[in-house]
């Protein structure tokens, strides 16, 4: 007998409920239909477009879930063979209208409000993420064409990729230059046709290559010959693997996979490592104007991000889910207080510590979902009511839902750029917001003591927002940004805390919810408050110590 | 080229500075050898020991390290094969004494202070675990054998154990039975002729089969016919995969692999699934007494706890030094207050965030590997001064370095236990050595304020559990041992914090240390308070609230 992890999975992977909640309780989402732009939607189609997704991912997504991570991505002369299936996975998602569904009408998009988008791919991934990273991919490209690229290739490249007869990618990192851009290396020299011949290599590119679909495109970041060194001097092409020759007839266009890596956790997609004008034939097709290339990439970086938050999100729930069955099924020991050997032995969910643990998952889970749904609500918000204020406010808590890799970067972003930015507008403008949810916390014996809570915790991190500043005047930046990362955490952890007031709030408020529903919810607002929002207590007290440990030490010293 | 996790491994994978510093100047830990039963040795022979541990490590464990992980252990026919050095590493560690360094003249070995073994233990777990992990085990088993089975037994497994030609198992874990050794369904029926017959199974062996050596000896728990239920119906048995037929020859005793498992962090050694008398042919030899294995087997179960924490720091020490080689070669960015794209990028290792991240790393394996070999060195003590007290004192800090599966079970140890036995006296005596630690602290400059913060830290500690034992009293030992894991998680930080201020105390004390050295310790201890140190207080508050969110609630409305 050998091991077979597929046993500890049950048949749920998110909750549905939960989903509902947020969407149409918390959110109220579907009101958005009353924009001129969203109007084509109504409240039922939007359910239905759920429904859609949660069946489509039964089907093609989750019965592949285990397969794809065992037999992972191969590359053979030059190209990466994928699970047969991913090809079915891309047909269907153009059959159905998924890979255009927030592109406009114009270029033969749906217009779907992005919160509803957001929540069909939190189905998806926890599905399966694997199998659907190629399509959020797609939509991100595809998006990119639609915004910056001349009108004359949106027929070239939308169909296609609607169709999901084609992929999408975004090509930026290469061997020297991952967080740092900035150092970029591939070459682009203009023609006279004014296409440009591309010349380097890209790393750790998802999706950069696969025998399940007709064509690759790639969004790919690169130095036009003679352009100023550093960000200002980068530009975007697209870059197909296949160029089109004439209608119709596609022709290889020097673009090679010399690796393919497997990230743990996502190995069923391939990470490809690609080689770009070995044979000096690469052709790409400048976007927009030169040596704007990296300001257009931050919008599907930004999309990217909020995707990469989103899925962490949806693998935990999967992993939840997974983790709750076995606590449920798994008998070991018995109460605590309880000395009998010949009673039955208890579920281990029974167990004050593995409730915790399971409370521990749930919260961040669930939290994070609100979190993200929220975002992306706001962002449909200012789309639709051209708000200036709102669409930087949702700028400024979109960088709390995402940690990836490079979640330092994230640090200093928040505190080097976001915090300061139009003298702090944006943080008052969350404060704001925060405030409101307190003031309705407090009117409910259940919540008050935790609205107080956070309350003092936002005074608390105002005052520390003043003491950094003076750092930075009087110590310089280095010491000002040493500890963003851990300025991050705790402000994502007062964030959470914000989300779960707000889902109390709601259901303080409804009369329609279900009790134990509610009670689940009060239960987890409760968990919170009381396990995670006191590590902001260790936080605070770092970063308003005046001892700066790892500014100025000679790195000598680590050894 | 597919990716080869092996070239970001340098030749580094632990730090024999820090290690002689611990051993020599910190605990003058060769000043055991003034006592009788470890005269044997000398500083010097125990230097040498280090030294030829180091270059055994060098020659057969290092370079198989990626080999190992990649060409898992297979389950063929019933049997478990694996990498075939795992036989040079089992023969070479007998020739050279090792697996016998620590057990007594009387049964041939080398009656070595543990605190080196430890030492030695955790250099070859740095180099590759899987490796020597059959050597840790097998030792444990002979060592069981030397202490509770009959010596009729001695001459037929110790000899052949301690020269690497068969290895020990601890064969407990059972389907149904993990936690809860109480719920052990494996039966003993006894025989005319005094043994037993086994018939049952067990899960989860470590190194539970193998053909690297002639014979696998199982250290098994079983419950005889008719036995108590519960811990105390258990008893304990010697159950060769081959029994001895008559002098030399080996028959087949019914012992059969079922299953091989391969756990993340550890896939060249196998981990076994066994049955034990299929055909009813399997034969046990008790060991002591009926009924009293569990408190046996607590002897080996110590030594593996022990052994599971150091090599959880052998591991991460490896880990660290691959980090550090990468920090230190991969460039990336500049300086964040330099804008000049023209620069040559810098080395990971000069931004603050990498510092701190390395300093996390380097903190906590320094730190614990300093407790641990302090710990080995209390049990050397132990031994040779029957000290009662000196040996309630080691238990009770031995408990901390353990941070394996079952943290939620050393919580539980601790606060239900160890804190209360004979009226806290453990804890007390704890405290009096960190206070002594912490009285020297305080005359030195550079680590006065970290010692003030520890005193009140301690003080803090003893309310709290004045005010746990009231919740005892109160409300329950549900309610009072329901936060045990944190319990344990703030100790443990508040010991590493004792660690540091001890290892800057030997610094500040010493007049022959190089000062680099002595400047590397001071950056460590004064991270540890800055960074890690303060994460006690959300602990605090935890611990101390009387909302008690998991106990009591219906389980059901985590969903």
């Amino acid at each position: 007998m050998q091991t077979n992890s597929s046993v500890f999975l049950g048949d749920k992977y998110y909750n549905r409920e939960h989903l509902n909640f947020i969407l149409f309780d918390v959110l109220k989402a579907d009101t958005v239909t009353k924009y001129e732009y969203f109007s084509d939607h109504d409240k039922e189609a939007l359910q239905m477009y759920i429904d859609a997704t949660d069946q489509f991912a039964k089907e093609y997504l989750f019965p592949h879930l285990v397969e794809m991570d065992r037999k992972q991505p191969e590359l053979v002369d030059g190209r990466i063979r994928v699970h047969h299936v991913h090809k079915d996975i891309m047909l269907k998602s153009g059959e159905n209208g998924w890979i255009s569904i927030l592109a406009s009408k114009e270029v033969g998009g749906l217009q779907m409000p992005a919160v509803f988008s957001t929540a069909a791919s939190f189905i998806l991934g926890a599905a399966n993420y694997s199998g659907c990273v190629f399509v959020g991919l797609t939509m991100g490209a595809a998006h990119l064409i639609e915004t910056f690229a001349d009108k004359k290739y949106h027929d070239v490249y939308l169909p296609k990729m609607f169709a999901g007869q084609w992929q999408g990618t975004m090509a930026l990192t290469e061997p020297g230059a991952g967080s740092s851009l900035s150092d970029v290396v591939t070459t682009a020299e203009k023609q006279d046709d004014g296409t440009y011949k591309i010349v380097g290599q890209k790393i750790f590119i998802s999706c950069g290559d696969s025998d399940a679909v007709d064509n690759v495109v790639h969004l790919l970041l690169a130095r036009v010959k003679g352009a100023p060194t550093g960000t200002k001097g980068i530009s975007m092409f697209i870059v197909p693997r296949e160029r089109i020759k004439q209608e119709g007839i596609l022709e290889h266009n020097d673009v090679t996979s010399i690796g393919v890596y497997h990230k743990m956790g996502y190995k069923g997609a391939p990470i490809a490592h690609l080689s770009f004008g070995e044979n000096n034939d690469c052709t790409g097709w400048l976007v927009g104007e030169e040596n704007k290339g990296l300001s257009y990439m931050f919008q599907m970086m930004n999309e990217a991000r909020i995707s990469v938050g989103l899925h962490a999100t949806s693998i935990s729930s999967a992993a939840y889910y997974a983790s709750l069955k076995y606590a449920n099924e798994r008998l070991q020991g018995r109460n605590i207080a309880e000395k009998n050997p010949e009673l039955p032995q208890t579920p281990i969910i029974n167990h004050a510590d593995v409730k915790r643990m399971l409370l521990f998952q749930k919260t961040f889970i669930d939290g994070a979902l609100c979190l993200e749904l929220q975002c992306s609500y706001f962002s449909d918000l200012a789309r639709v009511t051209e708000g200036e204020e709102q669409e930087q406010y949702y700028r400024e808590t979109r960088i709390h839902t995402i940690h990836e890799g490079t979640t330092a970067i994230h640090g200093l972003d928040l505190l080097g750029r976001k915090v300061m930015m139009k003298g702090g507008k944006a943080v008052m403008f969350l404060m704001q917001e925060v405030m409101g949810d307190i003031a309705k916390a407090k009117q409910h014996d259940n919540t008050k003591m935790h609205a107080a809570t956070l309350e003092k915790k936002l005074g608390q991190l105002q005052d520390l927002s003043m003491h950094l500043m003076g750092v930075a005047q009087k110590e310089g930046v280095e010491a000002y940004l040493s500890d963003a990362t851990l300025y991050l955490e705790l402000f994502g952890t007062l964030v959470m805390g914000w989300q779960w007031l707000k889902m109390a709030n709601t259901c303080n408020e409804s009369a329609t919810l279900d009790a134990d529903f509610k009670d689940s919810k009060f239960l987890c607002c409760n968990y919170f408050f009381e396990y995670e929002l006191p590590k902001a207590e260790g936080l605070f007290t770092r970063l308003k110590s005046t001892n700066r440990v790892t500014v100025g030490v000679n790195s000598k010293l680590i050894d």
